[in-house]
Formats: C-alpha cells, sequence, structure tokens
C-alpha cells in the first residue's frame, strides 16, 4: 500500500459558529454556560410535575446535588418566589428572593426559606464558582507553604477592581476604599488590605457568579394553612342530630350540638350531603332496593325537584340558617366541612338542563352509575367529556362553580367523594382554579382505591387523602404502612387523614373488639397522624353491624336516627383527654416526625414524636406513645425507652408525665417494663430529663 | 343581623372559555386532554436530562406507573424511534414505532424494544382507556349475572361503527363484514358476533385511544456497541516496548507486541500519550524536578516544536507506521485505545498560536497548572471561557477537532485523562458531538475524584468510568461497592471499567501481597465488572513502589524501560486462561447481572452471574465464583450453593466445571465446604443441573 502523507489537521484556524453545524453551535450555546450538574433535587415530585406540600410556617429546606469541574471554591443560592409573581426566570429580578445554600455532605448543599404566606411558592437552585473565595484560598496556602504571592496578590486586586465596577452604592465605595489601600501599599504589603474580612463579604455580594447554572426545572410547593396538617374531625349525619325519629335534624338542632363537638376538642365538624335527595329509585333501609313509604333515601342521591348541588335540603333549613350555623361553628372554635359528591339522583335539575352532561343510552334512556354486575339504581354518573373526547367545558365551570358558591357561603373544607371515579386533570384544574382564590379551601380526596391512584390524587392537588389505616391493625403492618406514609416517598406531597370509622366503614376490629378497639383504635389515629377524625356515634362504641359486612346495621345512609349522646360506655371522656393532648403537645401538631421504638411484645406498638421547635424551657416537646393492640388482654413488655432522642445515655433518669391520667414518675435507664390493660390501652408520656 | 335571600348560583347559564379567567382556560386546555398520571418511569435518569446506556442488541425493558379515574380497562404502548429521526412528537407518525405495553403489578406497566443500531433512540410512553375492552369485559360480567344485555350489545355495535369509519384498508372491510353480521342478527344473537376474537384484535387496532396521554418527557437512551460493557484492556506505555533501554520503542516494535497481547485474550490495546513531550521544565526519573540528560519526560506534558495534539512523537514513528499499527491490531483482534489529554506542555504550538486559549498572570507569565501548594511546572492548563466568561468557542471545537481527526486516523477508543478539570458541559457536547457521526466512539472517563463528581461525568456522556474497585479489598467493601454499581441507580448510566493498576496508581494490596494478590484482584476485575482492564507489568506481577507511596518505583512516566516479558512468576496463563473463561461465557459478558452468596468466611467471596438468554441447550449460562482474598492464606469456609438461581431444589445434585483446571465433579445439596490455596486464589464454575 502507497504510503500517504501526513494527514491535515483539518481544523480551521480562525473556526466560527459556522464551523458547527447548527445542532453542534446551538448545543454549544446550551450547555456552555452552565458549568454545573445540579440533580437529585429534593422535594421534587416526578421532575416537578406536581407542587410539593407544606404549611404556612415552615422552613422548607431544599437539598441539592451539586458538582463542578476542577477544584474551585464553588456557591450555592437557593432562590424563591410566589408563583404568582410577575416576571419568568432569566429576565431581571423577576420577584426572586435568595437565601444561600450550604455545602452539607458528599457534594450535597442545603438551604431553606421561610412559607411566610398560605399560598404557591416556586423555588429553584443555582450554582457558581467563587472566584475570589478560591483566589483567597489558594492565597492563604501559598503563604502557608512560604511561595512567593507578589502575582496572586496582583491578580486578587484586580477581582477587586472588577468588582467594584460591578458595586452600586455604599458598597462601591467600599471596594473603591479597598482599592485605594491597595495602592497604598502597592510594593509594600498588600495580604492584609486583600484578607481583610469586610472586603470578603463585599465580594461574596458583588463578585461575578462564573459559570452560574440554574436547575433545569423551577419547582412548585403549596403552603397550605395549618389546618391541612393538624386538625380533629368529627362527622356529623346531620339529620341524626335530633330527638324525632320521623323526620330529619334541623341545622339548629345541628349547631345545638356544637357544644358537645367542642367540648370533646374537635376542630371541624363534617356533614355528609345536605343537598336534596332524589325520588326514582331511592333505597330503603339497610340498602334496600326500595324505599318505605317516608324513607328519607341517601344523602349521596343529589338533586331533585327542589334543587341540586347548589341547594339546601328542605328539611335541613335554609340559607339564612346555613349562614348563622357557619357562624356559629365559629364562634365555638369550629370549622364546617362539607361532602362534594359529583353525582347526580336521576331527579337532579341538571339531567333535564344539560342533558349533555350525562351519558345517554341507545334506548334513549340515562345511563345509571354501575360497575358490574353491581347496579347503582339511584344515582346517574355525570360525564366530563362530550363523545368525540372534548372537554365539557361548561360542565367543569359548573362543578367547579358549586365549589365557589359553597365557598362563598364561608365553606373552607370539602371532603370530596370518590374522587378517582371522576377525571384526575378535571381535579388537578378545579383544585388548581379554587385555590389561586382561595388559598384556604381544603380538599380532603376520599378515594380507598388502589395505592398508586390514592397517590396519583394527592399529587394533583388534593389536600389531604383517606388512607388504609381504618385497616392497618396488626403492629408490623402499622409500622410499615406508617414508615412509608411519613417518612417514604409520599411525605412530600400526601396527608394521611387517619379516619377510624365512616358511614361506610364499621371495621372488624371495631365490630369485635367492643370498647377496648375503640378506646385504642382514637388514640392510634389521633398520634400516628396528625390530622384525624370519627363519624359520630364512634364515641358510643357504636359497632351493630350488618352481619359478615363491615357495614353499620341500620345505617344512617338510608333511615332517620336518633341516639343517645350519652349513652352508657361511651369513651367522650377519653377522646376530650385525648385531643386536650393533642393540642397542648406541639410534637403531636406535626406529621413527618413519627418514630416507631422497639417493645418486646407484637401487641404493644411503641412510638413518639419529637417537636420540630422548642417549646418551654428551650427543650422540644417530646411525647412517647404506648399503644395495647389487644383489645382482650392486658399485654406486657420490655421496652427500650428512647433516651438518645433527648441526647440522654443509656443510664439517664427522665421525669415521665402520663398525660391521661396526669400521673408522673421516673425511670431510669433504657430498658423498661411495661403493662398495659386492654381497658384503658394507652398511655401517653410527655417525657423530659430529670433535674 | 337582616337574613338574606337564598343566594345565586351565580355561574352562567351557557358558559364558554370566556367565563374562565385566561390561566384558567389555558390550564383546562392543557390538561383535559390528558386523563391519566404517568409517572416513575424508569429508566430515567434526572428527569430525563440524561440518556440512559445500554447496548446494541439490548432489550430496552421500560417500565412505567400509569393510573387513570374510573374502572375502565386501559392499555399502554411504549414508543420509540432514532433521536435523529424527523418530525417532533404530537405531529403525524413522527417517525415512531409502537410496542403495547403489559400490567405488571401494582399499577405498574412494563413493555420493551430491541436496539438494534449503535444510535441514540428516544422513548416516551403513552396510555389510553381502552372502550371496546371496557364494554367487552362489562358485557361479560352481566351476562354472567344473567342481566339483559340488548342495549349493551347496541352500544358494543355502535363501538364497531365508528372504528369501520377509521379503520383503513383490509381492516375497514373486515370490520364491515362485522357490521354486516350484526345486522342480519338484529333482534336475534349479536352477542357472539361483538364477542368473536378476530373483531377483538381488529379493535384493538382501530377503536379510538380515549383519554390519550404522553408521558411528558421524551426520554433517550444511547446504545453504544458492545465492547462498551464488554472488553479486556491492555495498557500499554509505547516507549517501553522495545529492547533498547536508551531510547523509545518505535511504533513497529510496539505492533511486534500484539501477538503476546493478543495471545493473552485482550480486546483492547491502549496507549499513554504519543504525542511530542515539552521540554520546558520537562520532569527527571521518579518525578524529579529536574530533568536529567536524555530524560523522555512525562508523556502527558504534550506538545513541543514537532506538534502538538495532532501530532506523533517523532522517537514513535511516522503516520504511515500509525495506519499500519491500526491494521495489524485490527488483524490481531485488538483494538486501539488512546490517551486524550487536555493540557499542554508549555512548548505547545498553540501556546504561541492561541495565546487566548491559555491564561496569563498580571506579571505577562503564563499560568502553570497548580493544586496549591501543588504546582505542576510541565504543563500548563487549557482555558475554555474568556475572562467575560463566554465560551471560546474555537477552542471548544479546535478540541473536538482533535477527537475527530484521530478518529480519522482510525481510533475509536478514547480514554480521556482527568475529565473532571475540564468544564462538565465541555464534555458533553463534545462527546454528543463525537458520537453523532461516529456512534461508535467510545470514552472512558479517567476521573478518581468524588463519587457524584464521576457520576455526571458518566451521566453527561461518558461510555465508561474509571472507579474505586482498585482501592475496593474487603469483603464487605466490594460487595457495598458493587451492588451500588451494578444494581443501583447508576447502573442505568455508568459501566464501570475495573483496572487493576494504572501508571499512576500500584494499590498496597499488589505492593503488600505479591503474586497471590495479583491473580487475586485480576479475578475479581475481570469477573465483577463485564469490562477491565491492566497495565502493562501487571502480569509479571511488577510491584516495586516508591517507598511509602501508591506509585511505581522508576515509573515509564519519566524514563525509559526495557520489560522481560518472560520474567519469572509472571501470571500470563492464568491471565490467558481468565479471559478464555470470559469469552466463553456469556453471563460474564454482562455487567448488571452480579449476585453475591453466602460464603461464611470474611476472606472468601463468593458471586455469581447468570447470562440474560439461553446459549446451548436452551439454558442460561450460570457461572459461580470464589475468590480468596487473603494473599497469604489458604481460606476455607462453607458455602450456600445458590442452586435456587437453576430453579433447584435445596437437596439437587448439579454439575461443576472448574473452567481454570477444567476439573469436573458433583455436588449435591446447598450446604458445600470449599477450601481455596492463596497461591491459586480463585475458582470459577460453570454449574449445569446433573442430569
Amino acid at each position: 500500500m502507497a504510503a500517504k502523507a501526513r494527514p491535515t489537521f483539518t481544523r480551521r484556524e480562525a473556526p466560527s459558529e459556522d464551523g458547527l453545524s447548527p445542532a453542534s453551535a446551538a448545543r454549544l450555546r446550551d450547555l456552555a454556560p452552565q458549568r454545573f450538574v445540579i440533580c437529585d433535587v429534593a422535594p421534587e415530585i416526578d421532575g416537578g410535575r406536581y407542587p410539593a406540600k407544606r404549611e404556612v410556617g415552615d422552613e422548607l429546606e431544599v437539598f441539592a446535588d451539586i458538582v463542578c469541574d476542577g477544584h474551585a471554591v464553588i456557591a450555592a443560592a437557593l432562590k424563591y418566589r410566589l408563583a404568582d409573581a410577575a416576571g419568568t426566570p432569566g429576565s431581571g429580578n423577576d420577584g426572586w428572593s435568595e437565601v444561600p445554600m450550604r455545602f452539607w455532605d458528599n457534594d450535597r448543599w442545603t438551604g431553606s426559606f421561610r412559607l411566610d404566606r398560605n399560598a404557591r411558592y416556586q423555588y429553584v437552585v443555582e450554582a457558581w464558582i467563587d472566584t475570589f473565595e478560591t483566589w483567597r484560598r489558594d492565597l492563604l496556602k501559598k503563604v502557608n507553604a512560604g511561595q512567593d504571592v507578589a502575582v496572586d496578590l496582583t491578580e486578587g486586586r484586580l477581582l477587586v477592581d472588577a468588582a467594584a465596577a460591578r458595586a452600586e452604592g455604599a458598597d462601591r465605595q467600599a471596594l473603591q476604599r479597598f482599592l485605594d489601600r491597595c495602592k497604598e501599599g502597592e510594593g509594600g504589603d498588600l495580604l492584609p488590605v486583600l484578607l481583610d474580612e469586610e472586603l470578603d463579604r463585599l465580594m461574596k455580594r458583588w463578585s461575578e457568579r462564573v459559570g452560574l447554572t440554574r436547575y433545569g426545572r423551577v419547582l412548585e410547593v403549596v403552603a397550605d394553612r395549618v389546618k391541612a396538617r393538624f386538625a380533629a374531625w368529627y362527622e356529623m349525619f346531620w339529620r341524626s342530630q335530633g330527638s324525632d325519629p320521623t323526620r330529619g335534624a334541623t341545622i339548629d338542632e345541628c349547631i345545638a350540638r356544637f357544644p358537645y363537638v367542642r367540648d370533646m376538642g374537635f376542630d371541624v365538624v363534617y356533614f355528609v350531603p345536605f343537598h336534596p335527595i332524589g325520588r326514582t329509585n331511592r333505597k330503603g333501609r339497610n340498602n334496600a332496593l326500595k324505599s318505605g313509604q317516608g324513607d328519607p333515601g341517601s344523602p349521596y342521591a343529589i338533586g331533585a325537584a327542589e334543587g341540586g348541588h347548589d341547594a339546601l335540603h328542605p328539611e335541613w333549613g335554609t340559607f339564612d340558617d346555613f349562614r348563622r350555623m357557619i357562624r356559629a361553628a365559629r364562634d365555638h372554635g369550629l370549622e364546617v366541612a362539607m361532602d362534594f359528591a359529583i353525582q347526580c339522583s336521576p331527579d337532579h335539575p341538571w339531567v333535564k338542563e344539560h342533558p349533555d352532561w350525562f351519558r345517554w343510552r341507545p334506548d334513549g334512556t340515562i345511563r345509571f352509575a354501575e360497575n358490574p354486575p353491581k347496579k347503582y339504581e339511584d344515582i346517574v354518573p355525570v360525564e366530563f367529556y362530550h363523545p368525540d373526547g372534548s372537554p365539557i367545558v361548561e360542565a367543569w365551570q359548573a362543578w367547579r362553580d358549586i365549589v365557589l358558591f359553597w365557598l362563598e357561603q364561608g365553606v373552607r373544607i370539602f371532603r370530596v367523594d370518590n374522587p378517582h371515579t371522576k377525571p384526575l386533570p378535571f381535579w388537578e384544574w378545579l383544585i388548581r382554579d379554587v385555590q389561586d382564590q382561595h388559598p384556604d379551601a381544603i380538599f380532603l380526596s376520599e378515594a380507598f382505591t388502589r395505592p398508586k391512584v390514592m397517590k396519583g390524587l394527592a399529587k394533583l392537588g388534593f389536600t389531604q387523602s383517606y388512607s388504609y389505616f381504618t385497616w392497618r391493625t396488626g403492629k408490623q403492618e402499622i409500622i410499615d404502612y406508617l414508615t412509608e406514609l411519613t417518612a417514604g416517598e409520599p411525605v412530600d406531597y400526601m396527608r394521611a387523614n387517619f379516619f377510624t370509622n365512616t358511614p361506610d366503614i364499621l371495621p372488624k376490629i371495631l365490630q369485635e373488639g367492643g370498647r377496648p378497639a375503640f378506646m385504642q383504635r382514637v388514640v392510634l389515629a389521633a398520634t400516628l397522624s396528625s390530622v384525624y377524625g370519627i363519624y359520630n356515634g364512634y364515641e358510643l362504641c357504636e359497632n351493630a353491624a350488618v352481619p359478615g359486612k363491615e357495614e353499620y346495621l341500620d345505617s344512617e345512609k338510608y333511615q332517620y336516627k336518633v341516639w343517645d349522646w350519652d349513652r352508657k360506655g361511651n369513651i367522650r371522656d377519653w377522646i376530650t383527654a385525648l385531643n386536650r393532648i393533642r393540642r397542648e403537645n406541639p410534637a403531636l401538631h406535626e406529621y413527618d416526625n413519627l418514630r416507631f421504638y422497639n417493645a418486646r411484645n407484637e401487641q404493644i406498638l411503641l412510638y413518639g414524636k419529637m417537636s420540630k421547635t422548642p417549646v418551654g424551657g428551650g427543650r422540644a416537646n417530646f411525647v412517647l406513645i404506648a399503644v395495647n393492640l389487644d383489645p382482650f388482654h392486658p399485654q406486657e413488655c420490655r421496652l427500650e425507652l428512647p433516651l438518645w432522642e433527648l441526647g440522654l445515655p443509656d443510664w439517664a433518669t427522665v421525669e415521665m408525665e402520663e398525660l391521661f391520667s396526669g400521673y408522673r414518675f421516673r425511670w431510669t435507664g433504657k430498658d423498661q417494663h411495661l403493662w398495659i390493660d386492654n381497658n384503658r390501652p394507652a398511655f401517653i408520656w410527655r417525657v423530659t430529663p430529670a433535674t
């Protein structure tokens, strides 16, 4: 083979961007300014697709991995602003505030800002090379190694020069003064001038941010009001709050019940739907297919001649009564939550007014709700899309306007019935739209379905979520589930509101375990989560079930009912004490601070919570809880007292104050013994170091 | 307070989008069509910011969580195309191919496609509601429950109607035939017609994809050639391959060494830099600050009067020789890898030609490389940014063109020296640019730095990475590190090329452990990773170190050297056998199939690999490896023979074929005993069920 000449290196002598392909030139332009790899930012939900959730008053702690080439000193900042602030990232200041981030560990950085307002915030991470700090660090190393640094000092002065040109106001003059001192020192000792700490502070502000890189996605966090995280709900079947078993209770009879609810220590009183109830195919007692004379029907079969979702059930009261009730609740320190159930009785006015919001079958009949082979004869589902797949905008707007309507009537909390059977994008749109105007609106997702659907609803905007708590009764399954909820991936976007029972769910443990189970389960709900609820009758230990089912016998859903609220064996005192303990202990106001401890008995659950901020005496509030999960027998165990949480050694002595009883004692050492009666199945201790 | 009238529900009777705020209307438009939440897609690196990596011939398995509201039957597809395909997502077919995804578990779906080409692919997940399947499922439930389904059948026929209108070609006619049969059956039995499986197949193709949602990010995967994953490297100091200790070896002397390298079973022969070496501040033997007469200098001080990165060291040879060498390597089944070190001797031609590509100090001198207080007097670093922070486009292009230049000379593999001290965006741009033209180019990142910097380099495009393997010698640390690499988050983008040693690293275990350590470490490198390398002299067990350091004494980096390749005590046979075993066992060609097993001795590491696809006899290739980590003593242990990997019970008998020795025996039962000499410190067994 003939020898070839030395090949020519083909690079152009004076290459311009023309020498690059358009794609290459574009990439160079995009990539070159961004000197850093910033990744694993937390919190970040699904690549920034959904906002994280926190509450007003929280510090939002943000973490990010930040790496750069080389050995320069780098700096990073967390930028944040209200999501509705003017401007878009990139142009000018854009309303961003900035806090420095600090090195955490292993190229991970952290910074935080306070969520002062009930609003949606944006945040993003930036990193850059701090040229002056790099120069300063290297200079000191050389000085310490006894090297000649004359040229280095000149380089430093030039950095100050550039910063002075960039600086404004008094800072500019201050930098100029340092430059003047440099001139005086010329040939002499620049070192003390350039290492002056005041200069360092000025340079942090004004030196150029070299290689400034902004994380590729602007993230969002919704700061809900605190009640989104900390509240005790009391669910009330409005028509059962009176004393006449032949008719539904009135609003005034409900108002009369508020002192009872308030005295038990609840914050939220939640009403099942209070709209007119359809007559077509009305359900009878115990979900009978045919209703009897005078049966009131299920309140979830919404809509009748008297009106639909914007109307009050005529038996209950008028809008004057309703507004009076909202005020009365407020006066009692209660807040009203209402049910938002998007489904209609066939008698709902909208069925006639907006036939295109419902689905009609080829035989001209309306489609009823069904889950084949099951049929729901008293309700028809609502459509959100035209047959061609386009959204029925009018219907979306109408349902949103129903929420806005009740917000105008003073309701701020909506428990949403079965959201998982309505389009996910509808909820994302509705909640965002409503909260843009009413950031204090709270939406509780009543979805008992597959875990990822429940998480999806939480991500797309629901403030709170129902949970599987109702069925988690074994020690290990409670630990596993709570660890997932409060320390796992969902913690940034999902708040589980723990209901002990609902009108649809009388769980087996309550049916079988009786009063001890009721006492146990309410303690678990109220202390494992920071937000929980009971459905009326729970305090009376009502547990008559339809045989073989988790349903209440003679359920209020299908008939009038009158309760004896002073019924023997009730646990009102227990619940009252529990809610008092919750209020008095900031540790129990928080959701993500749960930790499980070692109790050597499969029937005893031991856990604790520590408040994030100090309370009295500069010390955090630490609460330890032990629950006997066996409703039938007392249980005892050896346990590991978590002295380490208080920074104490294994042999320390602590003051234990049991908060139900007020009983105080001291425990010394980590290894302790415990006995819990099933008839008083929980201890809640405030633990403090003995003095 | 005066009673107010019943509030008016303020929704407009015929709301239009005008009734919504612009933001709300825009959100509705964006959100409404996307009925699904699709999340946790894997592989996805940093929210799609970086591509995943696989190799030609692999199936890319993609997973995604897919949820929708309601109870409809849903379907999902994985779409993919070459990244350079025309069109952008959304307009027409865009060159996408599609494969159905199947339900995996817990709302997780999976699908895969084959990476047929050495190219960059895009992929994305789509999900939709399958209306016909939903109808079909519900119909069957109703039929089974004995319900009347007359109207349901009509509904089904209407679905077929709509699909027929949408269908094309023969499918349209086939659908029409079903409709005709429906007409015949009218009043009669539509059921068998509409449940026909052929109709079902047609409907899968032509029914409307309701609520079609595309995952928000189009993801990418780079399919490298297989050598990116499976190769054995031999690093060669070109000037030490001859027999005259007073001069550097020539290219022809290097070519003469190829049979030796090939016979040992290596695939890649990698040369340290072979460019002209600077004279200014040239280093002497053992890194002495002053070079002696005739000292050749460090090959990393690149550039002299004879040329820079586009030149060959005159002592080595000409471009004719070089091209001949490339051919010779190919003829021997070897591939040449070269060093790409972006740094210059002060004598590099570009220092004069392009002074703005270097940094000059205020006193007019060039800035030398330094890591204060350390100085590197024989090299100057290269700049990538102008003092104003803008990129020196000409320099970026020039360095890229150096790579393109050597690609034109036939080199396809680049070992990149210290990439972490050059800007990260530069590498991302360069590698993308080069691979767009030469997808077969392989870049090995020689970064021994902090873990997240190494991961960052891998993410942004490096094909392979150096690793901490060289210093991982204890059993638990090997298990932890390999588990992270081969089963952790980096596995989708990082391939660790395990070097036993390098010209810069003679690890302590080799210094102290001698020949048994050399035998042990090369087995670990070659079987824990699928790609590994040794640096010449390893096979001779060369371990004379600078006292107290991990550096070679009389390192080739600073002096001419001549080796006796037949030196007594060499382990060439061991390495030859090892590379043969690697070639013959497909399980060892893979990177992410490593599993550790139980050996009850802290000095014995037991692990295995199973091929993904069956080999001979329809059975996967399963290799089990035991290594004695103690170079000083024989070790023995009880071990758990992983019979379960072959689907065998604990009492099964297997055929064990030891692949170094060829010795065959049978083991029965899971609990076995093992003894390993330190002088023959590894067993590699092919395990098959006994017949």
